[in-house]
């Protein structure tokens, strides 16, 4: 990562916390404990790299009004709840992430599934809002619609579910890449295409950006696969191995490290050969997806 | 109830049942398990009332298009995950419910948050395919809105985690009139206003349905506690005398059952006068909210 674009990203990231916090509910009410869990699951922290990649997306496209913060700060709500629920005794059974508590461990099991539901739910009401910040923007709808669809039982958590059921069971290609396009992929797909959407992309565009996303989402959980392997606990602000201890198949166990850095590299190039193909261009967000090629954490 | 109220309604119900069906996930693909889980629970029935109160609405206001259908099956599918999240271990911890095995007990406790999560996500999927099949109707962003607010934090999603933390406490009258409001009254609200604004009512109407439905959403739990001592278990189709044994402060324990009643005949009447008072009429719904008084399951 290079010094000016590291500094950037510092600044832009900053700016997305911004916009996600003003978004986030007041915690207030008789039901002010749910609404805590879901701020402290939201402000735990993370790269913010949805939101991010959904603002430049949106910029490269010429958008320029704030009907694109109430999606990023959903997709962002989104992402947050999915790991709420991940974390949960009956699904990964994980007490810390980001070195701080997960949010059943830090306020009950019944609040942290209640905190998840109020999270997902809070995304669609906040993306909502979008309808009366540019109420002649005819593409929010549709914007709303790929929300739902990729972040649903034929997106994201359909992924997590064949995750779920796959648990100790050896996997193939094919079903792996399925599980990865799924779980990690339609949320950067989402993301993408949402910002293309609201700023009028024609429908090629759409479907190039969309393409890229996917490739992205491959090479970025495949990163993380090789991550486990090859990081350290404290670089990686999380523990490393855990792949291994839980007889997951993953790109690393079917093909090797190598092979794995190799499949990030193709995918990513190819990913960002499709953005450089459109007319319009975002050099900020060109560097943004090769620099999650070369991630340490 | 009268026989021709009766016939009417039974006619009406499985209408909303074959709209609801229609809009249920295919049970396909990898993630067929969860899918299977979330039609699963919705099969599961109950009365369908939040889609009948919507469905009939809409007509009152002379809607006539498909643009409702979706709606009826979000908020059935908003409903049901409700439940199914209710009846998790870490919550109520219920086994059965209308005589079934509940989810979780059917398909694992993983798959129950899964299915939950799955319900609530679709719920908005299937709400946003209004954009695509009345896109000239502005009002479908409103509604989609709306059926947000009223199933989240400030609505009934905040009602439950008020009544999850003042478990084993006593409560205030005011207190239970809140979370009466937000647990039960939200969603119905939700179903009579999205009704309304879908067919173009006047924002005084749409106020004063809403009152309507918030009324009736009060009279309608407060005869949940009611049923809940005078019934049988095998009339009500669950175990009667459930909330004194999980000493709960109910409506009943508060003011004795006669008082109850009175207090549900009395809220039914204003919630009825205040549709009356309408220009628009319709004699079902009608009907319909006064069955809700005499209810008997």
């Amino acid at each position: 990562m290079n010094k000016e674009f590291g500094e950037e990203l510092a600044v832009r990231t900053s700016q997305v916390e911004a916009i996600i916090g003003k978004y986030l509910p007041k915690e207030e009410g008789c039901q002010k404990t749910v609404i805590e869990a879901m701020n402290y699951s939201v402000r735990a922290g993370g790269k913010r790299l949805r939101p991010l990649l959904m603002w430049e997306t949106y910029r490269m496209f010429g958008g320029r009004s704030e009907v694109i913060e109430p999606f990023m700060a959903a997709i962002e709500m989104i992402h947050t709840y999915s790991l709420v629920h991940d974390d949960l005794p009956a699904m990964d059974n994980d007490e810390y992430r980001r070195g701080m508590k997960t949010t059943h461990a830090q306020y009950g099991e019944a609040m942290g599934i209640l905190a998840g539901d109020g999270l997902l739910n809070y995304a669609f009401e906040t993306a909502a809002r979008a309808f009366e910040l540019e109420p002649g923007n005819g593409q929010t709808g549709k914007a709303l619609a790929v929300l739902a669809q990729k972040a649903g039982i034929h997106g994201m958590l359909g992924g997590q579910c064949v995750d779920v059921e796959a648990e100790g069971k050896p996997l193939s290609e094919d079903m792996l890449r399925f599980i990865y396009r799924l779980k990690t992929g339609a949320l950067l797909e989402a993301s993408m295409l949402i910002g293309a959407i609201l700023a009028g992309a024609t429908g090629s565009e759409q479907k190039q950006v969309q393409e890229a996303a996917l490739e992205l989402g491959l090479a970025f959980q495949i990163q993380d696969d090789i991550l486990d392997v090859t990081s350290t606990t404290k670089e990686l602000g999380k523990p490393v191995g855990s792949d291994k201890k839980n007889h997951k198949t993953t790109w690393v166990t079917l093909f090797g490290v190598e092979e794995a850095k190799q499949e990030v590299e193709r995918l990513s190039c190819q990913s960002v050969k499709r953005m450089e193909a459109l007319v319009v261009k975002n050099e900020f967000l060109a560097s943004l997806m090769t620099a999650l090629i070369h991630r340490k954490k």
